[in-house]
């Protein structure tokens, strides 16, 4: 998966607005494919650094375009949609928020909405600004495109679909309220849930928080998140997102009361209960798509030692090569206190063996 | 950090009851550094199934013993211990039960309870018993050694001491309640939010759960783990579990109270409940220690497309190594629907550039 330069031709001109971190990296893809790309942004600044950058030539106002990237902020995107359909009667306009369902509901009615088409590239960086901009930012990710009504012209969302492909990206059609139901349950809670684990550390002792393994750090990686930015994401999708939580807060009133019942001595199914929880996890999380789409695979793990010294990640997988075996997953993870790393090889089951004897002949020190 | 014989030298004999993983893998671990072992396990299976592994030898029952391991299952552990104390009277006894208030609670006043030191190795695999057992599962891992008492004789808490020191783990000395609060918080409590958020997930459309992105994957991995197992566990540390829970529901109700009340369109001051909870996430996730117990380092990150063949991160490594670049974390992620991946690496921040170009040099696509 990669940009595709024919589907940038079928672009035309594009005009993007809002010169921010999507939108000057998707004026960069564009500009790499050969894509004629029009940039405008409130701020002088922003704008004169996207073109700095390589985003784009600041919009003369008078070039008629036919396609028109909206990446202004998620609070203010519906007006300039409304603002650019009205000022571009031909153009199809596309937006890149991450919470759909109200834009499209202020929207509704608008004069040439049914040139609108909805889209929510899934890719962001912990970065911002023009500066921060990439034009592969895109390549690999989904690119959801929510038609603005069922029956939208399928000129207006092929559109959206090939500013997706061009991109690099995989384009996904779904309805907006569906989109962002899926998000609320694949992003928005998962990042909540992660903030209020890492929230319990605040008041930890050092010593309790120097126990911590790479359970708590898969847990918490994204509590590392701008809080400004999730307040505004959060409250697009305030209602969605409430409503996963209450669920999830049901489920965690059951668990509290089932501990707090084993406590009292061992209420009868308090146990039960408590297992149901961990049970009904790993139930969803066995849905997670796996490598390339398949159902999710399990793996078998090999753990090797490695020294922490240049070049050992290089040696290692040297090593894999010339066994022949191909690494599925792989995570590096770090020993507190200890001048040595463990290196998480996932493989296929039926070459684990194979892997594990390769590496101890090769000198590995494979661990558990 | 690795095993150490000359910590295994003053052991002396070791008797260990319980010939599950961890017993079997404590066997295993000494008999590679010399040390006599003698194997008890009420299941006969269990027990010839740790000898055939080569953890040790099965328990004569007339050679006199330095060191008994205990490595029952938890419920059971506390009358365990009572047993070896008695029938031991010279030996130092230890387990590995990974909550210790209640055995701590349950053996006060024992006869020998001067001799008894209590221990967790914090290390586990997705296996358990004998034949999944490694002399090397506990390598690089903290093994935590709770006295049973303020003044206990540095004799016995030294010989726990060593056993930990032999099998390649880092001792870290901590009163029974204060492990038992740590592991609460940085083990029990991650593992329910874990299982909470991927309950979500059970009743997901497909495409919902196909915009799961690497976020999701981290917070759910742990979400993969044994119900049973964990119900044992989490009963065994209720109370404490229970209050982590409930602060955090503090903070969960608080979250849904602020959501509601921005869906009522706006009430003063939710949206910054909202950036207070991700802001205090943020900062709880600072707090868990980075590589080799410094602070958490904030490493600069490049991300490399892999073509999905044999030798990719090989190459990949072999490059950086060539640009004389250490590698401080990495992980490989799947793009669904691709045959490709992205490879994040982690350099210090001063390096980042330099990374970025060795690779472009090298004809790596680097991705944001």
């Amino acid at each position: 998966m990669s940009v595709d330069p024919a589907a940038a031709q079928t672009l035309g001109t594009v005009r993007i607005v809002g010169t921010g971190l999507l939108g000057a990296s998707i004026g960069l893809g564009l500009r790499g494919l050969g894509v004629r790309v029009l940039l405008h942004d409130p701020s002088p600044t922003a704008l004169a650094l996207a073109r700095d950058v390589g985003a784009g030539e600041i919009d003369p106002g008078d070039v008629p375009v036919d396609l028109v990237v909206v990446g202004a902020p998620p609070d203010v995107t519906a007006g300039v949609v409304r603002a650019e359909l009205a000022a571009h009667p031909r153009a199809t306009v596309t937006d890149v928020a991450s919470v759909k369902g109200g834009i499209a509901h202020a929207l509704a009615g608008a004069d040439g909405i049914d040139r609108y088409v909805g889209g929510h590239p899934m890719s962001g960086r912990e970065r911002s600004g023009p500066t921060a901009g990439r034009g592969d930012l895109f390549v690999g990710r989904p690119w959801v495109v929510c038609p603005s009504s069922p029956g939208q012209a399928r000129e207006r969302t092929e559109a959206v679909r090939m500013l997706a492909i061009a991109l690099g990206s995989t384009p996904v059609f779904m309805p907006a309220s569906e989109h962002d139901d899926a998000v609320a349950l694949v992003s928005h809670v998962p990042q909540i849930a992660a903030s209020l684990v890492a929230s319990r550390l605040v008041k930890a002792g050092d010593p309790a928080v120097g126990l911590a393994g790479q359970g708590l750090r898969d847990v918490t990686r994204i509590a590392d998140s701008d809080p400004m930015l999730w307040a505004q994401i959060l409250s697009a999708n305030a209602p969605r997102v409430a409503g996963v939580l209450k669920d999830l807060r049901t489920d965690l009133d059951g668990m509290i009361e089932a501990l707090d019942a084993l406590n009292d001595s061992g209420a009868v199914g308090a146990r039960a209960a408590v297992a149901r929880v961990i049970h009904q996890g790993r139930e969803g999380r066995e849905r997670i798509p796996g490598k390339h789409g398949d159902p999710q695979t399990r793996y078998a793990l090999v753990t090797a030692l490695l020294p922490d010294s240049t070049g050992q990640l290089a040696r290692l997988f040297e090593d894999i090569g010339e066994a022949g075996i191909n690494v599925e997953e792989f995570s590096l993870e770090h020993i507190p206190g200890a001048r040595v790393g463990l290196g998480h090889v996932s493989v296929l089951p039926a070459v684990r063996d194979a892997l594990e004897k390769a590496l101890t002949d090769r000198g590995w020190h494979v661990a558990a």
